[in-house]
């Protein structure tokens, strides 16, 4: 997508065909700039830094994370613990593991001089087929939304059509397009009037800094609002629809996503706003049934939760970033990175074969037995 | 209640019996000190800027704002400015337009010579009352929490009994004691094993600030979460209750407090754990029925949105507070400062008179007919 008028990836291949760029995700919205990765460790680190972040992203990056691996050391034992470091990076995000998995199991009938090649040609397909299927995701949530914008009584439709999403599910989560804001962008270029309400998502706030950014640059309405308000504006009939990504979704269909998101379906239950979930195939975990009990939470940094980086206002160093603190000396954080949805509270699953009932009979109406 | 051993109040008569000290809470967690209002005009700025906040202690901030006027013109034109200055500054909470009518009413038959002295004794009479109704509330919550402490199931009977609150509730958003925190205080004096979550209850995160900070003065065991985890917190069995406040409370139970507490209360309902409303009589509005419909909702500045204050972590200027911008340039925000749970969702109102249903039936059985 398109930033200043130029048009974006999120990660690429440097010009010397060995290292890799990522957009530094971490300095946004107050700084754009890229960092390159030449090592498995770098690739790693970006993962668990969250330089770059969003399932589907850190699903290339890790396959790009093998192939930089690779071209150090391509021997079996080598192979094996890159997977390992990589894949503990971030455990609740399934895409992780499944590019780590397609390209280990590309590269492992190869002999070692030609592993790295294999890699590098793997993780750019995964790339490019993100780019397909966030596209698809798109296409097919923008027929929904031009179903429910045309289904709105008369006295709503003089108004824009306003969709609330949490967390950054945009084109910075995946290599381009994004799962929940593809549609969006679909509807922009269509010619919709549409306005987004952006979930803050603390901690990490990638809402007000990512979601807030990408929307700004591709000139699409949207408000910042903290995470407790999204309940409000539902009751108040503000929200059309909602629309979210996932981190990992079960067989039966319940979502796992950034934390908060599960309040945020229950207010749209509770209020009959319908509540989307976009996904490619690869955040299906087909081995999991209830997501509650089976998904891994991650329970990162406290001090994401008790300390937040911002631009500063005023004084001397006025525009450089900052961390403050929010909370008194001694008192600590708890930070659970994500939640799960029940699928009973899931409108439907928007996915890059088409929407289906978030159920194991959804699901399998569109990708067969898993 | 008590800050380093010494015991506290929020606002209280300077020496000099004409001026009315309070806590700025502004400043807080990371400084404290008081600041004095010697007219009108500095009440009603302390109320809208928030040096103090919470329903109650607006209310007796109001009284006092009315006394501050009337020592220097004590004319009905002037009480009656002064009145619709005060009474402007907070939409919202219903205590602070109750304790102004009871402060102008008690003062209307009075001479003029003799108003400001009683002005300053029914403000004093209602500071006093409100300690008074929050201790009650603190002991007819203490029962509820000794109940629900020994009905849990043995498994969970070895850890601590744990409340969520939401926004400050505490002692210092009254004049003491506290409303959702006063029944947390008397258990934990009666030595019950209590561990408190508290959202941070953005954008104003009076949770992290000053819920944080009371509960670490009064050595109550507490955690500060983002308003995204409580969902998460209670779907794995980490909730006992739910304890807030509001600041009206309409006839039939509905309850208006610090935008998100709908969202908690939607949690709550859909995990089976009780969530608890405390109120004095004070903060009910007779006069309303559907909290959804008729509740004047403020809408504060986008810039609590999309700008914080915290505590500089590093630099030059590292320990001073500073304000940083979350959100990018271009970016606006909308801030909604308070949301209406309905009545359904809410197990019991905890009052200064016992427990209630969320209910007109319930709220009569306490006070008569209002």
């Amino acid at each position: 997508m398109n930033i200043d008028g130029q048009a974006w990836r999120t990660i690429g291949l440097e010009p010397d065909g060995r290292s890799v760029w990522v957009i530094d995700q971490t300095q946004l919205p107050h700084r754009f700039g890229t960092r390159s990765l030449s090592s498995c460790e770098q690739a790693a680190a970006a993962i668990s830094t969250m330089v770059v972040r969003g399932a589907p992203l850190i699903g290339v990056t890790g396959a790009y994370g093998l192939m930089l691996a690779l071209q150090n050391d391509a021997s079996d034992a080598a192979l094996a613990a890159a997977f390992d470091q990589l894949n503990a990076t971030r455990p609740t995000a399934v895409n992780l593991r499944w590019a780590l998995e397609r390209v280990r199991d590309r590269v492992l009938a190869l002999p070692p001089a030609k592993r790295a090649v294999a890699a590098r040609e793997e993780a750019g397909l995964i790339a490019d087929e993100d780019v397909a299927m966030c596209s698809a995701i798109g296409d097919h949530g923008l027929e929904i939304i031009q179903r429910l914008a045309a289904a709105r009584p008369e006295v709503r439709k003089n108004k824009p059509f306003q969709v609330l999403t949490h967390c950054n599910a945009g084109w910075l989560a995946t290599v381009d397009w994004g799962t929940a804001l593809a549609p969006i962008y679909k509807a922009r270029r269509a010619g919709l009037d549409l306005h987004v309400w952006v979930d803050e998502t603390r901690p990490r706030n990638q809402g007000a800094s990512l979601t807030a950014y990408e929307l700004g640059r591709e000139g699409v309405p949207h408000t910042v609002i903290v995470d407790n308000a999204g309940g409000h504006l539902m009751q108040n009939g503000e929200v059309d629809a909602v629309i979210v990504g996932t981190d990992r979704t079960t067989r039966r269909g319940d979502v796992c996503n950034k934390i908060g998101t599960y309040l945020k379906a229950l207010a749209a239950y509770d209020n009959a706003v319908p509540f989307y979930v976009a996904l490619p195939a690869s955040t299906i975990d087909w081995s999991l049934d209830d997501g509650v009990a089976e998904i891994p939470i991650e329970a990162r940094s406290p001090q994401e939760v008790t300390a937040i980086q911002g631009r500063l206002l005023d004084g001397p160093a006025a525009g450089t970033l900052a961390q403050v603190q929010l909370t008194p000396n001694g008192s600590d954080g708890f930070n659970p990175a994500f939640d799960v949805t029940p699928a009973r509270l899931v409108t439907a699953l928007i996915t890059d074969r088409g929407v289906a009932d978030a159920s194991e009979e959804g699901l399998k109406s569109l990708y067969g037995c898993g």
